[in-house]
């Protein structure tokens, strides 16, 4: 056995059994070895950043890393951004980047990079394998640290004649360590906190924000009048008919100051402190109210249920106290097709376990909104900010549950940056609709520019948010790449050619031509 | 005056005048500074590799940086694959990326990450400006190290609140200082060894491979009776009729030893001793004959030419001693479509200027072979290994050199990489013929896969690098960016589709859809 293969056997050992590729040369033994371990599924990918979006995709969904597998240091770089996104919502990833053998990376040779140094800014568990007997030890502690709560980033580097040397066999999978009670002075502080009969909001993230999780803060609330929030960008929130209502806070920091006026206590549930997302002249960034007490009853590693539910019954909240969405989609929309009626189509015709891989930014805002009624679905969004995750993330996420509906909620501008995401849906014949919200602008920097109060802008800084000269035809760029598309210019035509395309097994696009 | 204001003028005032940008709200005083000094450059890109990969070329064919505008970390790592082929190809670039106001990153918020971190390995120059007064020198401080020769990666990170605050006046341009004049012993050394009658080799690259540099070493081989040689991968190589003669150094490291056997001496001028560009198993990666001596006439940053003419003089060389090439090109090829047909096709239209962007791996290596005698050209190659260079490369360079004619030569699996690039073409009105070379696999790794004697490889293996399912067309690809394109199947067809496509202005594409 060489050492790509024990290193691939000990994957699949610890829990990991799909690896989104983009292979190269010194890659070539792990390739060779998925013949003799067909347990691990390998899905390629034409770009880097989609084989790291589409690992954040699946590991939000199946609770469980993939790995991906990288050409050295300009691979890793390539997926680096949409591993950003998934390092900030925690989610549990492996990367192998393979690398020059040992001995070859003295001679500087052309694709020579410092891969360590790289990899380590992004990084909770980096190691170079530098024998090929210590592989299959290192990939069990790889996997291992991608699967510690809440979910970290591994990075194991690889260098070519580790995979092609003679290795032992598989070393056996670690054991994952459970998440941590919070201290009984926690759970008191927030009970505390929260009798104190003054304004109070609990904002939750992370584990917090599943089926369980929502019930227990909801329960809490509703017994000690607090408000129930979540941060605006979370990693994977249940939501729909029968899950408990939380909301959200918004995104443009005045907005979150308003929310948060008067409140006196802020309990933090696998959240932070809330800040803007950018900086701007004159405006505050820490969006703590004053006189505001901090509560932290768990931290993003911690078990948030079992704090919830010790929470819960030291205020006595009743067991049926939590406040329930019924089922209540809206009625499909008529006339132009804008961000309304996007999202009031989708809530409309979405399915039962549809997920919504959300990056629509300026023109998607609405859709969650609008589809708090819809049947029970999961809903990703960009947890940092890095933009490209959108159409990666709904691939992972549908090769992690192939029964479900995805749907990829994706800016035109924001498409662009991982587009090649479509071919591999059409390979692996993912169930993805993917939605592009063609407004035919970077429209969210034509507002930040008024926000920030940039002086002196004209038509030359316009045109930079400009996508229009030439207009990207998503349709043709779709079937290019094998994926069925259509266009829609009205509202009734959206919401037909969505429900349509959630009706129909494999990956489809449609094109959303809004009105300017 | 405001820090980006500042920034800017300074950039001009240095020599700077392009900026391929992908910018974002902490870019926005950047942006809208655009308006207020208008002899700087803004070409808009729709993914920060292509950003990078145009700076390059540009760099290339300029002999002076463009800067590159990119958001916060993410941002950044989108750019670091082909910063990586630019550094190894010594090109002067700048580049400016944006980041959190100074107070504003202890916060966390979901864009933070260690710019510094993950900018430093690529970057000979780096710097986080922290005082918007102090933005201006920084900037002029970028400039000449990217300047600096050969050429270096610099890369200033610009806080948002640097930006937008009240700075001073742009700061003088720092002078540049000259290539290094080598040492007399030095061009004693390899004049010594070139008069010994030994077997020898004279390996080129840099500043060597143009015009005035590869006359020089025509005329110093003919004298001694060496061989004159360059690298595999150079970053900008003059060639074609009226250029005097060069041979390539093959890529296989079996290849290169072949042609170096018995050689016992190697004289570099602006190289580096040959290694392979990969190891493999049982096979050596320092290609340099054993009882070989090595001699540096010259380092990347020393001025070749100078080094060269001194070393024809010390050998006596006569002026008129270079082997010149004449104006050979072939006759258009018939028949079915495969790399030779492609070669000649290319060679027999290419029009004099034209510039090469060489990405075409497996399809493309014997394109410079055929054209050895076509009208003068240049020639850029990729320098790293990185893939996804060649069309934004050819992007740059159409920016730098608007009136000459740019041939992308691109694989299809490459092309996938950064294929947004089209669009700025399409925007930019570029005149670039984009030939893809489409046979449907990542051919290269099939080759590699046998090589490296991957044993148990299957069927698994195999769709790795299968990219016909489904398969890729380009040219509705490139017609949904606002690139006329057209199909080629036979010899005949594409050699027409390329007369006509370099005969007329702007960006065009080719599908060149290779026998199996």
């Amino acid at each position: 056995m060489n050492g790509a293969q024990s290193l691939i056997r000990t994957l699949v050992d610890s829990g990991l059994d799909v690896c989104f590729t983009n292979p190269g040369t010194s890659e070539m033994h792990f390739v060779a070895a998925l013949d003799s371990v067909p347990q691990m599924r390998p899905v390629l990918c034409l770009f880097e950043g989609v084989a790291s979006g589409a690992a954040d995709g699946y590991g939000r969904m199946a609770d469980r890393p993939a790995c991906t597998l990288l050409h050295l240091g300009p691979g890793l770089t390539n997926a680096l951004a949409n591993v950003h996104n998934a390092r900030k919502a925690r989610v549990p990833m492996l990367n192998v980047v393979g690398d020059h053998a040992v001995d070859h990376k003295q001679y500087d040779a052309p694709l020579t990079s410092d891969v360590e140094g790289l990899a380590a800014p992004l990084s909770h568990f980096l190691r170079t394998t530098k024998r090929s007997a210590n592989l299959a030890a290192d990939a069990a502690e790889a996997a291992l640290a991608a699967r510690t709560p809440p979910g970290q980033i591994a990075t194991l580097v690889l260098p070519a004649d580790v995979s092609w040397g003679e290795a032992g066999g598989p070393a056996a999978p670690l054991p994952i360590p459970a998440r941590t009670k919070v201290d009984e002075a926690r759970v008191e502080a927030a009970a505390s906190a929260l009798r104190s009969g003054e304004k109070a909001v609990i904002l939750m993230n992370g584990q917090a924000l599943r089926a369980e999780g929502l019930k227990l803060g909801s329960r809490v609330a509703n017994a000690s009048g607090a408000r129930l929030m979540c941060d605006t960008f979370t990693g994977r929130l249940e939501r729909g008919a029968g899950r408990a209502v939380i909301e959200r806070l918004p995104y443009f920091g005045e907005m979150v100051a308003g929310e948060l006026a008067g409140v006196r206590h802020l309990v933090l549930v696998g959240s932070q402190e809330p800040v803007s997302f950018f900086a701007y002249p004159g405006k505050p960034s820490y969006l703590v109210p004053e006189g505001c007490s901090v509560h932290r009853l768990a931290e993003p590693g911690d078990d948030m249920v079992d704090a919830l539910a010790r929470l819960a019954d030291a205020l006595k909240a009743p067991a049926d106290g939590a406040t329930i969405q019924q089922l209540a989609p809206p009625a499909p929309p008529t006339g132009a097709l804008d961000a309304k009626a996007v999202g009031l189509a989708i809530a409309a015709h979405m399915p039962e376990g549809a997920i919504v891989a959300d990056e629509g930014n300026t023109e998607g805002f609405l859709t969650p909104i609008f589809s708090a009624g819809a049947p029970p679905h999961d809903w990703l969004s960009n947890t940092g900010g890095s933009i490209g995750l959108g159409l990666p993330m709904a691939t992972g996420a549908a090769v992690a549950c192939p029964d479900r509906k995805v749907i990829a909620l994706e800016g035109d501008g924001s498409a662009m940056y991982t587009v090649q995401a479509l071919w591999t849906q059409a390979r692996e014949n993912l169930n993805v609709v993917n939605v592009i919200l063609a407004n035919r602008s970077y429209r969210i920097l034509n507002i930040e520019l008024e926000r920030v109060g940039a002086e002196g802008a004209g038509p030359r800084a316009r045109s930079m948010f400009d996508l229009g000269n030439p207009q990207l035809d998503f349709v043709t760029m779709a079937r290019s790449m094998g994926v069925p598309a259509n266009r829609a210019t009205d509202a009734e035509g959206f919401s037909k050619a969505f429900a349509r395309a959630v009706a129909e097994p494999g990956p489809s696009l449609i094109e959303a031509v809004l009105v300017g």
